[in-house]
């Protein structure tokens, strides 16, 4: 082929969209992607899942290299790390070959942040990051009762929840004294916790871990001063960009420790754009929709939109990411808990107060069996009154509604101009006449009216 | 009391939301409910569960006039007719009362139209409108084998859905070439058609309806020609606006024949707006958030937010009902339909051929059970590139995304724009990675650009 040669470094989210993209966008290019995984294109979020059996590895991952060479005209380059990349020649070298680009996408992700504490290197110690990864916490927890989990952010709940389901006796022990912290605000997360309390989940709030106790194998955990048991400890203590390879190439790091990307995924070399080098998913810093300035947004939709607009510039297409407000969910065990924009928490970061709504109705109407409650809460600039921030905690269908409030946050809309134009449809098995959200918009409204 | 006196005459969604509402804007106001229904407050659209057991009249009927009295401070006045409106004097008469009032709000809503051929009044041919229609043919059914509803449209198939799982034999039969006209696209209609004819349901289409047969009680119906067994009848042929009141008050009907209104549900008569008399619900037209010019937007839901804009303006409150987008969903045991904005139909009265996207999707990640496939079509102004509809079918969870794209058409946003700023949160139990919102999205794009 004579075509453009673009080169991918990771097959995460981002990686693979990317890859993908760029061939859809110029079929006549050359794509190879060069990853150190064994298995590709998965999402790492379903696994939780795989241990309470509700899927399998192999369900898992979607397809092989095998299938991208002859599907998809992809080469994917497997279990091979990337020594070297030269920006000048526009050449990535990897196992003992030299790759030269046309345009490169750097989709390395991130790892996980352990703290830097006595015994984290003991046997069964995990993160949960690759399917490899937890192929080998499964083998673990095969003989494990206690199981501590390190950090009670968004994946240390769903594995908390996995692994309560799977039969073991979970500790959760958190720094902070919340759940989902930075994200999620106390009242919203103390509902999940109090729901998670009941299904028989300890957690140890307000806890920094400070040792992991044993020898040769783990055996307990202590934090604040106290020991807690543990056949197996996992540390879900968020993730921190691999930032390796972007600094081979000098590409500038900016104040979140994480690539700085313009809106088509492109990068800078001291404050100038690279020509023909991008960057996407955990590895970025890329704007935020609700303040001025950079955001991290380490979630597989971000990686996956970031991604398909790399990929896409990558093959010399227009395209842009624009900002985001970072829309999370997490679905827990007849609990899920989403979120978009600003928490209060963060807000206060920047000096805001923001004006809250908060209301809670149902999922279904009042006379429709199966109906669980739903409590919907929106934050509002006090100054603009542009809706910068949502909360949603019920036992079913969030997804949506955090998409149509993220929505509603990146267009700029005000409380008063969603409390007019916003509308819901209706039917009994699957809302209210008047929707939680739209409920809650009301509250705002008269919070900040009040 | 010696506030404002504020009559509203009618009890449905609009009726007793504006009532609550103008009670809690003015809390000194003097507020009286007139209806002619005996059961007030209850949500007509859940008259269909009934029939199948899923709840109870009872359980439909929130409150009664008993409690809006003692609990809210609102008089209702039940199974009263009002005679006379006298809009110089301000007031109304109804029974043997006469009722002064300081503002109006006329929330008299609409009636089932039921063509008019022979035997339309037969015995045990029904509408469903009100609790007490539903009771009478509830009764009708007990010894019912046969059942014939007449119209396709989102109540007529609940019903079919509904008296299907109680056991009947359930034939629709539609004049026009596709279930939901008008609302809904024939290549979305269809998946639904399908999958209830699969459940048993059968449907003649392009068939309007002639004739009912029997002696006394229906026996048959004839339509295009051929005989339909039918021990019951019911007609599910639409609704058309109530307007004896707003007669009696001249007030200006416009050409959609249903009453005129400003944004703050203010009505009009020669032109002008009528000082302290207002309108909201199925009775009135309003404006559409797609096009330059009214829309019908009979739903419970718009019913509830133009009755809370009616009742706060009735107040002397400042409120403002916008326009509308008219988003619906209807759920059929297994299979949910939504809709927002323009069909394709719809849009082509107004001479405009959108641009479409659709893709099928998952309600929840390929390897997680228990989701469904999920279609999402999205249309857009080809001149303009707004989006300007949008639909979807799935198993679950279409309500959130259709209140999204919702709020997307009444934003005014381009599929562009859409196509950058738009984001999903994601989770295997509930959404795919890129929500198929998204990726319809796309399609829209590559099929405006291409």
């Amino acid at each position: 082929m004579s075509g453009r040669r673009i080169v991918v470094i990771g097959s995460g989210a981002a990686g693979m969209s990317a890859a993908s993209e760029a061939k859809r966008a110029d079929p006549e290019a050359a794509v190879t992607v060069i990853t150190e995984d064994s298995d590709i294109a998965y999402s790492p979020c379903a696994i939780p899942w795989v241990f309470e059996g509700r899927t399998t590895w192999d369900a898992l991952v979607m397809h092989d290299a095998a299938f991208y060479g002859k599907e998809r005209g992809i080469e994917v380059v497997t279990e091979t790390s990337v020594s070297a990349v030269d920006g000048e020649k526009r050449s990535v070298t990897a196992g003992d070959r030299e790759y030269a680009y046309d345009a490169l996408v750097i989709a390395t992700g991130s790892t996980v942040f352990v703290p830097p504490i006595e015994g984290k290197d003991l046997e069964n110690v995990y993160t949960i990051k690759t399917v490899r990864d937890g192929k080998r916490l499964e083998q673990a927890l095969k003989d494990a009762r206690h199981v501590v989990i390190g950090g009670a952010g968004v994946i240390g709940l769903e594995a908390a929840v996995a692994l309560r389901n799977a039969g073991k006796e979970v500790t959760v022990i958190e720094m902070m004294d919340q759940a989902i912290p930075r994200i999620a605000d106390p009242d919203m997360a103390a509902m999940v916790q109090e729901h998670l309390e009941s299904a028989g989940i300890r957690f140890v709030m307000k806890a920094p871990i400070q040792k992991v106790n044993g020898t040769g194998k783990a055996e307990s955990v202590t934090a604040a001063g106290t020991d807690y048991p543990a056949d197996v400890v996992i540390f879900a203590t968020g993730v921190r960009a691999d930032l390796r390879i972007p600094r081979m190439l000098e590409l500038d790091i900016g104040q979140l420790n994480a690539v700085v990307t313009a809106p088509n995924m492109q990068v800078y070399r001291r404050g100038r754009l690279v020509p023909g080098v991008f960057a996407a998913g955990d590895v970025v810093q890329c704007q935020s929709s609700v303040v001025s300035g950079p955001t991290m947004s380490q979630l597989g939709s971000t990686a996956v939109k970031q991604g398909l607009v790399a990929g896409r510039c990558a093959a010399g297409k227009p395209a842009s990411f624009g900002a985001t407000a970072s829309p999370w969910v997490c679905s827990l065990e007849g609990i899920e808990i989403g979120g978009t924009g600003m928490s209060a928490g963060l807000a206060s970061w920047y000096g805001m107060t923001p004006v809250s709504g908060k209301t809670t109705g149902l999922t279904r109407a009042r006379y429709y069996p199966g109906g669980t409650p739903m409590t919907v809460k929106l934050l509002a600039d006090p100054a603009s009154h542009r809706i910068v921030g949502a909360q949603i905690v019920a036992g079913e269908d969030v997804t949506g509604r955090i998409n149509w409030l993220t929505s509603v946050i990146n267009e700029g809309v005000t409380a008063e101009d969603f409390a007019v134009r916003a509308e819901n449809a209706y039917c009994p098995p699957t809302n209210m006449v008047r929707d939680t959200v739209l409920a809650a918009a009301d509250d705002l409204l008269k919070n900040i009216e009040g």
